[in-house]
């Protein structure tokens, strides 16, 4: 692991990093080690109106809210981004991020090419947006299979869909194959660690300059 | 080390990643890292009009040539920067360069804000600078008397010198301070892997996602 910590010790400006994928491609998985492996970065807890399914936790999964709520969030200017997905609200809570962003950590975003229009249409310096794509539709495919005993008409759906959200990689900043999952986290952790590195994102380069 | 091997495979467009710092930031033996861990970057080498000193190898450390070649090569514009420092010239031969980012390959820079300046100037999206900060000047005088058994006044000539090549930090991409070798190592490597997971370093994403 390549350690930033110094960097920390400075006033800084967060990184938002956005993952996207086709379902399948490994985003989740990724995700969840980034997180695990870099203590300064901490994932973007959508809001959704859809039912809590067994074994999820509001507050971690998602922050589960009424139709009315969700409605008063988006007329309040509370959400970063949202979007419809068949019957469903998601978006991104607007107060948590900038905390986060303004304490100096970095926050990870698991959200598609709608969520990142979106999100790069506020035109912040702080996106970083990496696209995730699989190294072929057949090990897409077996991805999809693997994950769950589905019928083949659900998998030719999902694979329908993948294809869709595939479409959007020229919208991202960065694109990776995901040959091999630690090739992939080391090249996201090499993005998110020089993302730090630039000079914008390091206000206090100045005072740190002028105090030598 | 992270592996990029992957990115390889298809078409891409050379990095040309720049490190300046003041003498005695550690710039050199950086570079030379960067050179051993990874053999997709090559060392862009110098043409000079100063004379070789012992130990130095022609083709090597610089191209070492007259006047008059030096001359022909700037008129010619063979060179893609150049700068007088004190009676010598120091020049960047064009033909190199190109012919390695055009194998994708990367090219690393040992070259100071003037050249960088003029590296700039010609807008090439291949061009990556770092800048590379001492976290002290006490630390800074420190290793630059460890270097050589230098009488005060070379010291403190040396220390202008790096004062003045300092304040050009606000026009790099990245700025990293030096404060441990194996971490700056990690944070520029990062910075390279990054760069060529960017959309626009790989040409060659069309065709692959076509290929699908």
């Amino acid at each position: 692991m390549i350690t930033t910590e110094e960097t920390f010790e400075m006033r800084r400006r967060g990184v938002m990093l956005v993952l996207s994928s086709p379902s399948g491609a490994g985003k989740t998985s990724l995700s969840r080690s980034m997180l695990e492996q870099d203590r300064h970065i901490t994932l973007s807890i959508s809001v959704t109106t859809r039912p809590m399914r067994p074994g999820e936790v509001h507050g971690k999964d998602y922050f589960f809210v009424s139709h009315a709520e969700f409605e008063r969030m988006v007329e309040k200017g509370e959400l970063l981004e949202y979007a419809k997905v068949f019957d469903n609200y998601y978006g991104t809570p607007r107060g948590f991020v900038n905390e986060t962003l303004g304490g100096g950590k970095d926050v990870l975003f698991d959200i598609d090419w709608q969520g990142t229009r979106q999100l790069a249409a506020s035109n912040r310096p702080d996106l970083v947006s990496v696209f995730i794509l699989p190294p072929s539709m057949a090990e897409l495919e077996r991805r999809l299979r693997i994950r769950a005993q589905d019928s083949d008409e659900v998998v030719a759906g999902r694979m329908a869909k993948a294809q869709a959200e595939m479409s959007h990689w020229p919208e991202y900043d960065y694109v990776i194959i995901n040959r091999n999952f630690a090739a992939t986290l080391g090249q996201i952790t090499a993005i998110l660690n020089a993302e730090r590195c630039k000079r914008v994102r390091q206000p206090g380069l100045d005072d740190f300059v002028n105090s030598l």
